[in-house]
Formats: C-alpha cells, sequence, structure tokens
C-alpha cells in the first residue's frame, strides 16, 4: 500500500497577510503525515518590481516576464517568500526546505512557445523528479516549492504555481498516494457566488457535468476545476479547494474533488 | 576510511562577473567527488539595495543588516545569485540544490549580541546539521549554501560567506575528509604584496609562525588566515587558497595550508 502524501498550494493573498500566514504555517506544521507545500507571491512580485520602476504586464491573469521581470520574480518567489515561509516553519518544528524546480532538478520546464502572446520567461511543466523529491521526504524533510522552474540550460522560469502543485501532486502519485488541496479565498466551489457559505461539499466528475450543464461554475473557477480534474485523471486520489480552515479537520467547509 | 568532501567558497568578485562565473561554475562542475559549494554575493546586494533606495552600512567591511537590508539579502543571496548559480549548474550536469541556513535547518545561529557595535541581523553561527546535509550528499545532491542562517524561531540573519564555509566544513568533518577552498581575487596567500606570483605554496603552523614572525602577511590576509587555522584546529584536513585557476589540477599557483 502506497503512503499518503499532501501536497498544499497557498496564494499570494495568505503569503502578504502576516497574521494570515502564521495562521496558515501553524495548521501546515500540525498536518499529519508526508506534505510538500507549493506557494505563489505574485502579488509580493508586482510590488518589488513596482519600487524598481518595472512595470509588471499581466495579459488574463498571467504575467509577462521580461528578463527584468524575471530578476524580480526569482528574488521574491525563491528568496524573500520561500524562506520567510521556511524560517516560520523551521520554528514551528517542521523540519522545511524550500525548493525552487532548479534545485536538485526537482521541476523542468521549456519556454512557452510564443504564439498569439509572447509571455517571455515563462514555463511550461515538463515533469517533475519524483525520486529526488522522495529523498528528500525520506530524510524527514518538508519541500516548499516556489514558483519556479528551470529549462536544464540554465534559464529560470516563471511557472504559475496551481500548476506547479498538480504537476507535482501528479508526479508524485506514481511513488504515493495524493490529496491536492487548494488554499484560496473562499470556502470552496461555490453554488452561489453571491453566497460564501453556499459551498458544494463533494463534486465528482458526475456532479462536474452537471453543475457545467447548469451553468453554476463561476467563470473564474472554470480552470480551477479543470486544473483540478486533469489531476485526477493523472493518478491524484483525490483533490480539496477550501480557505485555509480546511487543513483545521473534520469540521470546516470546503469542496472535496473525485473523479 | 572516511569519504572526502570539498567544501568550496567562492566571492562576490566571481558571481558578479558572468563570464567568470561561467568558467568557475565549469570547473567546479568537473571537480571529482563530494562537493558543497558556499557563495557571498555582498556587492550585488549593495548595488540592489541602491536601488531600492536604501543605504548600506558598512562598519570594518561588515554589514550592519537592517530590517530593510535584511531583506534584499534574502532577496539577493537566497534568490537571485543562489539560484543563477544553481541553474547554471544543473546545465552543465551537476545536481545542484540552493539552500540557506533555514533550509533543513542546516546552519543554525544566533543574532549577534550588541556590544560596541549593533550590526542587526547577523548571525554567529551555533552549528550545522551534519546529518542532513549528508543524506543530501547521499542522494546524490549538491548544497549550494547562500550567506544566510536562521535563529530557529523565524528569523533569518545575514552571515559572513567564509564563516559558513569554515563551520560547515568543521562541522563535516566528523563524517568526512573535508577540504576547504577559498577562492578570492589573488593567486593564493603572496611574501610580496607587489607581485601577484609570490605564492607561498605550502603553509604549515611552524610557517604560519615565521611569516607572523617577519611580518609578510598583509593585513587583509590575516582574518583569513586566522579562519583557516580555526578549521584545521577542529577537524578540516587541508584548506586551499587561491583564484579559481586552483580547481583546475595540479599546474595551478595557490596556497596550500594545513597544520
Amino acid at each position: 500500500m502506497k503512503q499518503k502524501l499532501s501536497i498544499v498550494k497557498i496564494g499570494g493573498n495568505v503569503i502578504e497577510n502576516e497574521s494570515e500566514l502564521k495562521k496558515f504555517l501553524t495548521l501546515f506544521s500540525d498536518l499529519d503525515g508526508l506534505k510538500i507545500l507549493v506557494h505563489g507571491g505574485g502579488k509580493m512580485a508586482t510590488q518589488m518590481a513596482a519600487k524598481l520602476g518595472i512595470v509588471s504586464q499581466l495579459v488574463g491573469g498571467r504575467r509577462i516576464t521580461d528578463a527584468e521581470s524575471l530578476e524580480v520574480i526569482i528574488m521574491v518567489y525563491g528568496g524573500l517568500a520561500n524562506k520567510t515561509i521556511v524560517a516560520q516553519l523551521q520554528s514551528n518544528g517542521c523540519n522545511a526546505i524550500g525548493l525552487s524546480g532548479a534545485d536538485g532538478n526537482t521541476i523542468y520546464a521549456h519556454k512557452r512557445p510564443v504564439k498569439d502572446i509572447d509571455y517571455g520567461f515563462a514555463g511550461d511543466v515538463d515533469g517533475i523528479n519524483a525520486k529526488t523529491i522522495s529523498a528528500l521526504l525520506n530524510s524527514e524533510l518538508v519541500p516548499v516549492f516556489c514558483a519556479l522552474t528551470h529549462d536544464g540550460k540554465g534559464q529560470m522560469l516563471n511557472t504559475n504555481a496551481d500548476t506547479i502543485a498538480s504537476e507535482v501532486a501528479i508526479g508524485m502519485s506514481l511513488l504515493y498516494e495524493t490529496t491536492l488541496y487548494y488554499c484560496f479565498e473562499k470556502k470552496g466551489v461555490l453554488i452561489d457566488v453571491a453566497d460564501e457559505n453556499s459551498v458544494v461539499s463533494a463534486i465528482d466528475s458526475k456532479k462536474y457535468q452537471e453543475l457545467l450543464d447548469q451553468k453554476s461554475i463561476a467563470d473564474g473557477m472554470l480552470p480551477k476545476m479543470e486544473n483540478c480534474f486533469h489531476a485526477l485523471h493523472h493518478g491524484v486520489r483525490q483533490v480539496c479547494i477550501g480557505d485555509t480552515s480546511m487543513l483545521e479537520g473534520v469540521s470546516a467547509l470546503f469542496t472535496k474533488i473525485t473523479l
């Protein structure tokens, strides 16, 4: 029987709020079993870029990563955000180790080809190195991934943190029984966007099709749901979507997604 | 018999010069056996701080690390410098993994007590976690340390890269036969500071005393030499000082220091 492994992704809104981050990191530290954290930090990078006089360009919510922006992203994601999180986890007795995809060649990618839009130094993930990540877990370390990958030719690449989380979960599913947690600002998938508590507690393929047919899933939620089912179709056991309280235990509201 | 382990420290002058860095990283990648890299990045941090309008204060060559400067140092050392090096090593087929002292609790320190000068968030090393570093080496990873430690209570600390290199070498000497390499801008310890080629090829305790008696060691070299003998007195087998060509092989000029 495979060991259980939790992959938890937190968004920028948690990282940028000191008390929220502290609360989350305590919950994450208390989480039983093998675990991996994946974090973003986009807003923090945008703020730092502004301080340096660099204008961040976003198209459809995605950053155009020119050379200057990439430098800021490497500093903020790989440096400030990652080390702040790792040091706090260490203070909770959680033996965290911060990683970009270049570290141990854990996540390799290629520069996104230019079609309609040139995203610059944006990376599309080709694969993960499950053996190396597993070796870290076996050394009782807790990997903390920032949203950076590399192309194996010396180039760092900016990669969506949701994608990193799902790709890591998929890649690790060969060796572990994986659960992927997406922590965001809402309590889960809502049946009524105006009602924060209208959380759908369980979604499977059939229910998902029903929700799609009823057009009950908010536009912003659609890519996230597609990402979830992509992960489930590639070996991930279950995906949980909710706010950080989802890590507290059975009582919290959140959405559990399975095939 | 203990396995051999090389700990190589490079200074900011190598990191900041793209072609020098590339040359060095090729030599480092080709180095046989188990190895660890330690890098600084002070000048790069000073430049980034200036871009952000932060004035870097140095007293006796040591940085006063206030909260703002620490943020820049974490970004530059842990982010930009570390990931640039790791990605380049990966492209050379060297399976590098970037680390601060917080990562895996590999290097723990305390904030330097205020005496005459308040150095701010400067860390004095208390110890290293040889077991975790050894686990990484056993996983065929090459640790790349930046000049950051942590206090175990959530605080990152700025720590001299020379000190990190010697403390890592000392700590690893329990498990390995260690050689510590200090790569800097000169070819080694010079008998005549005006002559770049007047390298003393071998120094032991007796020779060191002679050089001290003759006042033949330049003032700037004294703390480095003290650091070297401190390491040798605490289990490090030998220390080599020279420029990057010292890693090329037997033909290069450099200074080998033993007890």
